[in-house]
């Protein structure tokens, strides 16, 4: 028997166990032993659960317990997420979580840790849901430069964006069907403003550059300006308008990561990521293009990819290797925010062949003063990041 | 330094050695030292290249050299390259391989005595490519059920439907092509009859199910006969004409694994997966579909999976995951290859809505005497294989 404890019983937590339960038969034979829950940390009436037996409030019971090698943490928040992950650390336990708040604040130090005590600290379930991307990021593609790295991120704003385009509803309209269904928060900001997939692409940016950009220096522009206008313009160059995060690293060697709508022809997979899914990719100087597809969020999607991290933590007894490790950039190490797009324009574009026509017929359509030429980081698939201020723009790929 | 040896300096092995140099401070900066290329197991002339004092004929020199951790082999065939894998594993040397042959033929117990041995038998590299799929599958997925599994997993294939749909050329004019540009060879047989496909998808199905399906337990129908026709009829339903290699598990336990050409609607990101790229797809019990994208084939691609491997090699070094293992699989364990399709449907058919329309429309264009009812084990994505004998039927995505 393995004992593991959960910290947290909300959408992840209550789908961690479920996953644990189901699959129980599959797991045991995978590692040639049971998973059991043996303490549920949280304080929420857990009485109508099957686990209310096992409910503690008291970190130090799971602290003290030397047969719990494996805490997950989805408590969600940065406190006290992150202040009881230090201590199960610190116990020598090696935890897992899908807190991507708490890797963004202080995955560094975490890592740090786990590794100093020779245990593990693992976050797939952090980034894309069920996407297995961070454990290949690190390890399928070690011998790559990262020269770029490209998402849709967020599956509220994806639902939204699909919805909008194929049914021609409005933003607004989407967005209150979507807060009923539970598709999106009664405050859908995080999502639809980007927030969300920026903290996402900022870890990814952190594992591909080692250096993780703060929130603070970091701008999105999300989805809350997206008009039928613009699904109409995209669509007639044969295009879908997606909310894409964004990094890379410039010749002088800072790193920018952003989010923003951007334009995605059909011809490329990513536009036809559609609903709540989510697609990532990354172009490696070796590799070349690699995408990674699925269920971006969701709570059996993202409860299956914790419990693979357990999986792994409990079988491998060994520290995280040294190249999964990464710093908090300083001003020097980033391009700001406000050059984010020009800069990344003068690396990667090359004028669009018909940039003309394109600049002729998006003005006859809508009212813009300025239409980007397209770059050619991820030119396979999607087009750069072109909105500046708040003036309109668009560029699909040439 | 972390001294390596090659043995093969095909196209992978020069790729290896190429990855190698041009990111040599990449590598040494993740894994705090250079990787060094100490031997090149080669009978071919190797004076032209910067390798030729490297170069032994005699593998005991490799076997022999304590300094050598990992051994890369490249060598292509089943013989002498799982007889070389296998001193080297008795020697205790972690081996990395992209030789899909030798996984498939004796991978269970070369990964056994990997384990005895204390050390590593990679082969992210011999599945798709530059793609990361093993890795994933093995541990992304751990927490889940594999409800099943496919993909394009070849790379000329792929390039030759591809340009057969976008330039209207016959298989015989695009395959000359493909020949001279070096994307085929010039027996092409392995590629276009689909049984490098075959390969891939039983060694997925092995990871997926533990037991390897010998490939004289299997059939593959590749893409001779595709013709212009059965593209645009495929066009008429919104498809696009795709080989598709699949693998999964009836309710009585019995695996099968199958390659066949499938039409694979538009809205379907796989249908936009075109040229040399292949894409593979899983189904997890709690994760739903998943999808991994890029380059199957290719000097740097795979090369670069090839290094990573040996990188993971170099850092972790603990023996395989218990669940990383198969076993061969008896007559038993296996669908007949002539029962799959009516098998498959019968497990994973629901009758197509307008199969009537359907029936009728394919009629009015093709001498067909059958159309096949579609499945949903991948529903979302596409059809079930349905080629029966020499006569063509198809189906599309409900």
């Amino acid at each position: 028997m393995l004992n593991v404890a959960l910290m947290g019983y909300g959408v992840i937590g209550s789908g961690v166990a479920k996953v644990i339960e189901e699959n129980k038969k599959l797991i045991a034979s995978r590692l040639g032993e049971e998973i059991y829950l043996k303490y549920i940390l949280e304080i929420k009436d857990m009485s109508s659960t099957p686990y209310a037996d096992r409910v503690v409030t008291d970190l130090n019971i799971i602290l003290n317990d030397p047969e719990v090698k494996v805490v997950v943490e989805v408590m969600g928040g940065i406190h006290p997420a992150s202040d009881f992950t230090r201590s199960c650390l610190e116990a020598g336990k090696s935890v897992v979580t899908a807190n991507k708040a708490v890797v963004a604040d202080c995955g560094d130090e975490l890592l740090a840790l786990a590794r100093e005590k020779g245990v593990r600290y693992l976050f797939e379930a952090s980034v894309g849901g069920g996407i297995p991307i961070i454990r290949p990021l690190i390890n399928d593609l070690a011998s790559n430069e990262i020269e770029g790295i490209c998402g849709i991120l967020n599956g509220t704003t994806n639902y939204i964006l699909t919805r909008m385009t194929n049914e021609g509803c409005t933003y607004e309209e989407v967005l209150k069907d979507a807060q009923k269904l539970g598709y999106a928060e009664a405050n859908p900001a995080a999502d639809v403003e980007g927030t969300d997939a920026l903290r996402k692409i900022a870890i990814l940016a952190a594992l591909s550059y080692g250096k993780l950009i703060p929130m603070d220096m970091l701008k999105a522009k999300g989805i809350t300006e997206v008009s039928l206008t613009d699904i109409a313009v995209a669509e007639s160059f044969g295009c879908s308008v997606k909310l894409i995060g964004r990094a890379g690293k410039l010749d002088d060697g800072r790193i920018y990561a952003t989010v923003s709508p951007e334009f995605v022809e059909d011809s490329c997979p990513m536009a036809h990521v559609n609903d709540v899914f989510n697609s990532i990719l990354v172009r490696g100087n070796m590799l070349g293009d690699a995408m990674f597809y699925g269920k971006g969020a969701g709570k059996l999607p993202t409860a299956g990819a914790v419990v693979a991290d357990v999986i792994d933590a409990l079988e491998t007894k060994y520290a995280a290797p040294a190249r999964l490790f990464w710093e908090k950039a300083d001003i020097n190490d980033v391009l700001p925010a406000d050059d984010v797009i020009g800069n990344v324009a003068k690396k990667f574009c090359h004028i669009f062949e018909d940039g003309e026509a394109l600049k002729k017929a998006v003005e006859g359509k809508i009212d813009i003063s300025f239409v980007s030429c397209s770059g050619d980081i991820h030119a396979v698939m999607c087009s750069e990041p072109v909105l500046e201020g708040s003036v309109k723009t668009y560029a699909v790929l040439s």
